[in-house]
Formats: structure tokens, C-alpha cells, sequence
């Protein structure tokens, strides 16, 4: 009789993102005449930059001609790609990675779930909250059920205290998600520290990165000593070049990290990691890898950062005019998240309802991220300049009277 | 203390490529004016058609401009290509699937691993021997110990009889790699026959399809009364249109399909790989997905056989000249591999080294894909007219005097 994997049955549904487009879709049915403006999802509006089309028009060519046509990749990933990464992305930090400490894949959603799955199940998780939800859900398909939440409040600048109890893998987000918050490299080290004399493993996803200005914040955990021996570092091209609908990539796993047997001998997390993609996953596209290695020309650099500076002025413009509402507001700094703080005891839920009802614009409920995210909105930066002016005069006029 | 999942250490080394290869390469270095042809590797030789390229310059245009740009998919897939696959490779031979079995992914890799996971730890699993092995890997890691081989011999011409003992989980695949058999209609019958009987599960990998020219032989094991009941069915671009580089699959999940918990409660496979891909899988691309939908186009049909039909000359004339060399021989019919018995007590590994040592060609020795591939050897027709030719003659060269 074939069995189900009873794990999957304690996973929560997928609640939040389908009630919100119920909700949206209702209002919509009920006022044909207003157009509802989404701050509410993560995803990019920008096109992909001229440097990026131009790479993917000459590798889909090469991929006409027999001559230059690629069929089965490096699992991996190209050393075109790889080079090009660690050259951009650590070296000119200080950071020194070797070429099969870094592999290429198609999202980091499949990255942080298959790094889980080498870790055995009975290893306690620290998850921050509020909260990604997907580092919870790959949890809880593993059936791993002994989950420490920590939790950011107003009172630790959303950046959670080292746990008082023992946990052997923390995942942490920064520039965070939802929150906005930024870790400084002093709460970085603590972390590493603390990952060092418990033996534990810090899963950093820092796919937010280009957001970060602040000189005090650290773009990589490696930028931390002795992070090597404790990180791994999850990185995507989708918010640093718009490539949420490309899909590409890279998840570090340095060799100095190890993983313990039971019976106390150290393996070694990359090699596992290595076999793990040879059975499970087939390589990223070679146009993909093109795209990507166009992302660190000259040209390529200067073409995004515009991108990033246009959703930072959303973000920025989002935050201060909250602000002269009167809203307390956190992230919009080193972040495209604005996390909001919901004026007078309304909750996540009520607060989305008003802004759908009153003013047409849609956000996300805190709570969505967690318990800890309750009394909170996140907004996102990444509508066009135009509708994100528009939503914010429709908040305005609600909150102005 | 992070600990390691222990299932991976139960792993054995991915030794055949690299094997192959190290010979390979070792045969290059010591005779460096002989040029080593492989008919080892199930890749493609054949660029993409014009009508695929051409739509991937499409697609890569619409993603230049913020009103054609699209950012995350749709996790299960865009509707413009699961309408094609339902018409073409399913509606014309009298399969109704409805749009929500179908799921777009990035490699059939990655399908066969996930929905694996969905499956209980104690499921007893069957795998054909010879087999990809990547089947028994993904096992491996799930910690699966309970695996039950059945043999494929020159007796039952490498289609394995239904078990004596009673298993969960049946992987067939068919035009199968690396014997090249297939399954009739009436032995396809009595496999799902067994696994409802049995509440049992086939996963049906069928991405060699496109090969098969006997008019008996089903493309699909929905082709089968009853199989939407018991069977998953995984298919790939990587064949059928040379995507082996660009990466596209789709796996079939009825909805008829039913797990049992532990109580004997059913449970539904459909909804839960649904909620698996929206955590762990971030949608196929978008590019990727306008190149698979052109490849259903009539020119793009017309396109793809042609290509198919070049691999398949190459199949026939190997295994013709093979014959008239008094090898027996199978596949190499329905299939683009071909499965040679090797003579005279020779092991498969010491005919690898003589085809490499005397000939300067490689292919794969049957012993990599289990125990019952021993006295075996594939070589696969997926090179070039001209390769293919030359490494015949020299193979005859040996095997004339």
C-alpha cells in the first residue's frame, strides 16, 4: 500500500497569499470602476536590462548552431559564471572562495530546500519571526517539529537575541524579509560566535543584498571571521537583476563547514551537497548562466544598480511620506520591505481590509510572516514610481483627516 | 550540534562517469594524435530547431519591456503550454487529463526526486536492474532501505516480471534506459493490474517517448484503463526537442491518484505536490516555457522528427553493422540506446577498455547501471551521423579479423 510521507500532513495551507487575491478579487467584482495598486507583492517590475537581453539573444544563437550548442551542463554550474561571482561578489570584499564552494542553480527556494535535506531531522531549527514562510514549510516536510522561534520586535529592532537554548541550525535573513531590518556586522559576530561553540549552522540568505548602503552592513557573512567554518550563504539574481521570471541562483558551502555523524565523526557539507544536486537537479540553463555572467560587466553593474536606485526611491518615498501620516515605520533603508506599524489595536487582518476598501491598494499582513508579525503591514517597493505615488496619495487621504 | 541526515552516507560514489572519464582521458594523454569518439553519453548532438530558437527571441524581447516583462510564474506552470501538452501529447491519443495534473518543471531530475519525497520512508520500492541510477539514489537519500530489484534478462528481453512479493512503489521506465526495450500494451496492462491490486504506485518515466515507431507500443500509461488510479508519468523536452541545455519537463499527477496514511485514510498526491512545488520550486521560466510551447506548433512537430529521426538512423545503422559483426543486439528500435551482449566472458569494464584502447571509442559498461547490466554494454545514438560512422568502422576493424 503505498504510505504518504506524514510530514507533509502537518503542513500548514498556503493560506496567505490566496485569501489576499480572494479579498482582492471580491473588491474588485464589487467596484469595476477602481483600480486596486499591489504593494503587497515581492516581485519586480522592472524589464530585464539592455546588457542582460543582448547576453541571452547571443547564447540562444549559439544554442542554433551546431558548432556552439550546449546540451547537459556542469551541475555545478559554468566557470564562466563562477569566476565572475567571485570575483564581483566576494573578492572585491575580501572575501576568498574557492570555484566548488560556490554552485549555481534556479532559485534559491530549490537551494534552501535541498541544503535542508542533508541535515538530519532531529536537529533543532531557530527560525526568526516574523518570517519568510518557506523556511518553516521545508521544516516541516523534513519532519523536523523541534522549531525555535525568535522573535523581532520593536524592542531589538526586529534583529532577534542569540537563543538562551541550545539550537543546531539558525536561518537567518538580512536585509530581512519581511521586516526590513538590517544585521551590522557587531550582530553578525555574535551570531557566528554563537554558531561556533554550539557547533551549529547559520543558513544565510542574503538574496536582498543590493539593497544594503549602510558601509556597517555586511553584504556576506563571510565577511565575518571564521564564518566559513559555520555558514552557508544563499544568493539569487532575482531582486539583484529582476530575474524572478529567468530564475538563476548560488548557494556557497564552504569546505571548512562539517556536520557531525552520530557518532561524533565530521563529513564534509559540501561534498554532500555536490552528490545531492548530481541526483536531484540538472544545472541551471547555459542562456540563464549567460544572463547571469552579463549582470557582472561594466555595463551590466551600472545597468542594475539604476534598477535598485529606482526601487530604492520608492522605498524611501513610501517610508516618509508614512511617516508624516504619523505611521512609525521600520526598513525602506537598506531594503525594498517597508514594514509598517499598525496604528491603534487593529490587527494585520483589519488593516488590509481598510487599505483595500478604503484606498484600492493591497500590502501584506504581518501576521502572514508569523505571530510576531501581527500589528504590522509589509509594503514592498518594487511597483513602478507612478503607482507607488498613487497608492501612497490614496493612504494619505484615509489617514489625513 | 548540526548533525548530518545519515541516509546521504549511504550513498555510493557517482564512480561511472568519472570513471569513464578518467580513462578517457588518460587513453587522450597517451595518444594524443588519436581522436576519441564517444557514443557513451545520453546527450544530444543537434542544435534547438529554428521555430524553438525563434520563439526564445520572442520571449527574450517581451522580457526587454515593462509591458510585455514577466517576473514569477505560475508555480505549476504557464496555461498556454499545459493546453498544448494536453492537446497534443495526450488529447490525440485519447487521454483527458485535466489542466491541473500537469506540472511544468525545470528537468525530469528534479520531478522524479520530489515526488519521491511525498512518499513514506517504509514504502517498499521496485526498481528495474539494469536502471538509471539515479532512481535508486533519490531512494537512497530518503533513507529507503527496502528496495526490491527486478532483473531484466536476455530471457524475459529486459522486461522484468510483475514480483512475487508485494511492493508500494514501481518505477518503470520505458523506451527504457540503457536496454532500449519497451513495454507492449499488454505487459503495460498488467503492471497497473498489479499495482491496484496491490494500492501500489507506478512512476512512469517515459521521457524517451518520441522513439517509439511500433504502433503497439503505448507513449503514455494513461494509454491504460485505470492507470490514472495507480501511475505518475514523467516526461522531458530533453529528447523530444533537444532541451537537454535549457531545461523542461512536465510530470503528470492525477487526481484519481490516492496515498494512504497510516490509518488507511487516502489522502490525494496531486494537492500535496502542488504544495510541495509552491515551497521548494520557483516556476519554471517563462522563456523556457515559449520555447516548449512552439516545439507544438506544426512546424515545430515537424522539426523535432527530424531530428528524432536522425538519432534513430544512427540507432539502426549501429545496431545493423553490430549484427552483421555477430553481435546480438538490442533496443536500438524504439529507443536511442542500444544494449549490446558482450562476448565471450568478457566483463563489461574489459570491453569498455578494449572498444577505448583498440578503437578510440567509448561508451557506457552495462555493470554502471546494476548488477544485472553485467556482460552488457549501451551505446547511444545521439551523435553525429559522421561520428557515429567512424566509430562503427572501427569497432568493425577490430571485430572483422
Amino acid at each position: 500500500m503505498a504510505s504518504v510521507n506524514e510530514d507533509f500532513l502537518n503542513l500548514k495551507n498556503d493560506y496567505l497569499f490566496s485569501a489576499i487575491t480572494e479579498r482582492k478579487n471580491e473588491f474588485e467584482k464589487n467596484n469595476p470602476d477602481k483600480k486596486v495598486i499591489s504593494l503587497g507583492i515581492g516581485d519586480v517590475s522592472l524589464p530585464l536590462t539592455k546588457v542582460v537581453i543582448d547576453a541571452m539573444h547571443k547564447a540562444t544563437d549559439e544554442m542554433a548552431k551546431k558548432e556552439t550548442f550546449r546540451g547537459y551542463g556542469v551541475v555545478q554550474g559554468y566557470e564562466f559564471l563562477i569566476d565572475k561571482i567571485l570575483e564581483v561578489e566576494y573578492q572585491k570584499r575580501g572575501v576568498f572562495l574557492e570555484k566548488d564552494e560556490i554552485f549555481i542553480a534556479s532559485g534559491s527556494k530549490g537551494d534552501l530546500a535541498g541544503i535542508a535535506e542533508i541535515f538530519s531531522k532531529d536537529n533543532r531549527v531557530a527560525l526568526m519571526n516574523p518570517v519568510y514562510p518557506a523556511y518553516r514549510d521545508v521544516n516541516v516536510m523534513l519532519g523536523r517539529d523541534d522549531i525555535v522561534y525568535l522573535n523581532g520586535t520593536e524592542e531589538n529592532g526586529f534583529v532577534p537575541e542569540i537563543p538562551s537554548k541550545h539550537v543546531d541550525i539558525i536561518y537567518l535573513c538580512s536585509p530581512n524579509n519581511p521586516t526590513g531590518t538590517v544585521f551590522t556586522r557587531k550582530q553578525l559576530e555574535l551570531w557566528v560566535k554563537y554558531a561556533k561553540e554550539n557547533n551549529a549552522v547559520i543558513f544565510f540568505d542574503s538574496v536582498y543584498e543590493i539593497f544594503i548602503e549602510n558601509e556597517n552592513i555586511p553584504h556576506s557573512i563571510y565577511e565575518i571571521e571564521g564564518a566559513k567554518e559555520v555558514a552557508v550563504e544563499f544568493r539569487s539574481f532575482s531582486k539583484l537583476a529582476g530575474f524572478t521570471g529567468v530564475r538563476c541562483s548560488f548557494v556557497v558551502v564552504p569546505k571548512e563547514l562539517k556536520l557531525y555523524t552520530e557518532f561524533g565523526e565530521k563529513v564534509d557539507l559540501n561534498s554532500l551537497f555536490r552528490r545531492r544536486q548530481s541526483v536531484k537537479f540538472g544545472a541551471a540553463p547555459y542562456i540563464t548562466q549567460r544572463a547571469a555572467e552579463a549582470v557582472y560587466s561594466d555595463e551590466g553593474q551600472k545597468e542594475i544598480r539604476e534598477n535598485v536606485k529606482y526601487y530604492k526611491e520608492n522605498a524611501k518615498y513610501i517610508k516618509k511620506e508614512l511617516e508624516k501620516l504619523g505611521f512609525t515605520v521600520y526598513g525602506g533603508e537598506n531594503s525594498p520591505y517597508i514594514w509598517l506599524k499598525i496604528p491603534k489595536n487593529m490587527s494585520s487582518w483589519e488593516f488590509f481590509d481598510k487599505l483595500l476598501n478604503e484606498a484600492g491598494v493591497v500590502g501584506t499582513p504581518g501576521i502572514g510572516f508569523g505571530d510576531a508579525g501581527e500589528g504590522f503591514f509589509r509594503l514592498t517597493a518594487f511597483s513602478s514610481k507612478e503607482e507607488t505615488k498613487e497608492a501612497i496619495n490614496r493612504i494619505s487621504n484615509i489617514f489625513k483627516r
